[in-house]
């Protein structure tokens, strides 16, 4: 679909150039609210927001949701006070708070000002919300229905209403105190021949649902095991206070995946796109673990220092290093991220900490006992030392000891971290790498000076 | 809702020894398929194959297609012939292909051999797809409308098909030859207060679609561009030909992400969950990679060889190596990572290449004359070698040059494989580790007998 927006911007910059600006609206009307807002963001602010000024409002409501943060605060910081308060009463609430909470405090409260009450005490409801729960990504529109409805009173109801809702689809049925009771789906009241058919024969009273405090991984995760378009959310009283649509609950999923790959990578994680992250910024996110890591790399050299005359001594030692710490590096990072993906995905839990040790000794063993005997025979057959059986069994048992010891480690810390409530991926691979470097390689040496002492 | 299925699952085993047969399906009918599917997999596959016989055959393929690949296989093992011709009837297309594709040979004949003809050509024809295309997770179950049609006649014919459909909520309207020419949301139509209104002129026509042989990666990025539910696919004359639906796309998303964790720890990415995966697979899955990047950790060996003299003379430079090679190892492992991320979430392109190395250039030499300035300082105010201030050199210079390699190489790496169309991730971190460690470690060495030679 490339070539259609790029059709789309030059035809818009033509007609923009000849101010054809009726032309322009209808163009508008015709095409994707994504496009147009990528569309917007091509112009210079004041440009922008006279483009925006052509749609209708609830047009430009849209097209003002799929606008990037940055971009969205250097419109609100230019609009007028009506123009602001236009775009406010038309937004859906998660669209406005996710536009809010980027913002800085003099234009938050720019855009309040102009807000109605009813609104305003909606924003405030929802910005009080922590950000890693439900309430911070559920929608406060989606469709009620009374349980004394028939079938013929619902569907007249929602063709009165579906303009005005995030979602028609999943009709929640409210009874009394709008206590959440059951629920349906459009196309179950519309496949239903009998208009006189009460809704509350229809409606499913087992309902899956979520409160606004619980995690947003638990929105994620009943999402995706039932195949949910809309989730709703309840208080802890069972009223029915928002719903959490599934184009939401995509982009938690790939915020969390984004977390999980750059807890891996050692970057304190980033919610700003690459190129829209200031070089800075890019800094702060990288120099913290980069330098906890160089200290413990420095422990390493402290450990080394211990083995100076052994190193003198035999050289050879040293040439085996980058080999044996690497591979127990990778070791670990295999089974960390193995571990902590499965756990992101919910395909193992705490209680199956066991069987995940265990697996991964079994895979360590294997991988550890192959690995040591390539290492034996390689120094055995292809050098020529006269201690090269010594040798041999220095490097080939280090190996298996390593490869032992970061997997077990890369499987037991993050099951750890899970246990003690921290986040499993602060645990992953950097840390994991530098411990088995420092335990290998002091294994290593003290192996070499027991089996090679007469040389050092 | 854990707690809801734990109830399910102890009552369901009490009707089950109870033999209480009628009340188990009325519970059945009561539940959430999912939670029914979790259910069936805790029983021996005769008594699954027992309580699936107690289903209606639709509720039943519904709760098929909720059950774990490898189970599936042991029940098709044991059904009967009549009982496999209603399942397959029954399922969904794209569900009946995902189960196909994980079946062996035999099984597949069986299944195929149940189905009645136009069945098991349709099935045909999606199992020619390439797994990474868009036919791979279409469905054929979708909902036409032709463009003459009215409102009224529009909202008639869904409630008479909706029951069929794996969506009613978007409707594709079909001209000539079944070709494509619109696109409308049920809200649209039942909004429209009309009933006379033809569709037509409430129709989208600037429609957002695929083609069969597209990346599903293009499907994943247009559902999320657009916030869509639903996505047509259309062959190469714009017919439609099936949709994608929102759920299979994030099952997409969540592939696609663990592929890039995998890929970044070394393993060769698996699709099994993990307790699933057979010790012996596990090993498969990394021994090849950790057995690549051991024989690059020995290329590493052969370079410090050449060293061993100045290793010998001085051997502190080799308590300064786990250092140097871990900073410049994270260093790249933390831009791989990103940049990997970015291209995988479309932030940035090809387009963008030089900006992208441009950032992460001038990042590289913010945290490298940082880094190196702390270690040319720890060693000339915190050591009392004679040789201090060359030391510092040596090492404060080395980590410059260390980090800024890494960085550049850890951007470079991923476009340049972008570029000639080669999985990004394929060249993520642990092979730029070795390549930094090789030329990092290259480096300080020389450094070193070009400014401490007169001590080697």
């Amino acid at each position: 679909m490339k070539e259609n927006y790029e059709i789309f911007e030059s035809e818009m910059n033509e007609l923009f150039e000849n101010k054809s600006y009726k032309k322009m609206r209808e163009l508008i009307e015709d095409t994707p609210e994504a496009d147009t807002a990528e569309y917007l963001q091509t112009l210079e602010t004041k440009n922008a927001l006279l483009v925006v000024k052509l749609m209708p409002k609830d047009l430009a409501a849209d097209v003002f949701s799929y606008i990037e943060p940055d971009y969205q605060e250097q419109l609100v910081g230019i609009a007028s006070d009506e123009e602001i308060k236009k775009l406010i009463e038309e937004l859906a609430t998660d669209d406005a708070v996710d536009m809010l909470e980027e913002m800085p405090a003099n234009l938050v409260q720019k855009v309040l000002r102009n807000a109605n009450a009813n609104t305003r005490a909606e924003i405030n409801k929802f910005l009080n919300y922590h950000e890693d729960s439900v309430g911070s990504i559920m929608t406060s529109e989606y469709t009620s229905l009374k349980s004394g409805m028939t079938v013929g009173e619902a569907i007249e109801y929602i063709r009165k209403v579906s303009y005005h809702k995030e979602t028609v689809y999943n009709c929640y049925v409210l009874g009394e105190r709008r206590k959440l009771i059951g629920v349906l789906e459009l196309s179950d009241i519309l496949g239903c021949r009998d208009d006189e058919e009460l809704i509350e024969n229809l409606m499913e009273t087992n309902v899956i649902k979520v409160e606004t405090h619980d995690d947003r991984e638990e929105a994620v995760r009943l999402t995706q095991k039932y195949d949910l378009f809309a989730l709703p959310v309840v208080d802890s009283e069972n009223r029915i206070v928002g719903i959490v649509t599934v184009d939401d609950v995509v982009d938690v999923i790939e915020e969390e995946a984004t977390r999980d790959i750059e807890q891996m990578a050692a970057i304190v994680p980033t919610e700003t796109p690459y190129l829209k992250t200031s070089t800075f910024s890019h800094v702060k996110a990288r120099i913290p673990w980069l330098f906890v890591l160089m200290l413990a790399g420095m422990l390493n050299g402290v450990i080394l220092g211990k083995y100076e005359v052994a190193i003198s001594a035999l050289p050879l030692l040293v040439t085996f290093m980058p080999m044996l710490t690497g591979t127990g590096g990778n070791s670990g990072s295999q089974t960390t991220a193995t571990v902590i993906r499965a756990m992101t995905l919910d395909e193992i839990s705490l209680r199956d900490s066991f069987r995940v040790m265990w697996k991964e000794i079994r895979v360590a063993l294997i991988i550890g006992v192959t690995f040591g005997a390539l290492n034996f025979a390689r120094i055995y057959f292809f050098t020529d030392d006269p201690d090269r059986v010594m040798m041999g069994l220095v490097l080939g048992l280090a190996m298996i000891f390593t490869i032992l010891m970061a997997k077990t480690l890369g499987a037991f810390l993050p099951l750890l971290a899970k246990r003690i409530k921290l986040d499993p991926a602060v645990v992953a691979s950097p840390m994991i790498t530098t411990i088995v470097d420092v335990v290998s390689l002091t294994f290593y040496f003290n192996l070499a000076m027991v089996l090679l002492g007469h040389r050092i």
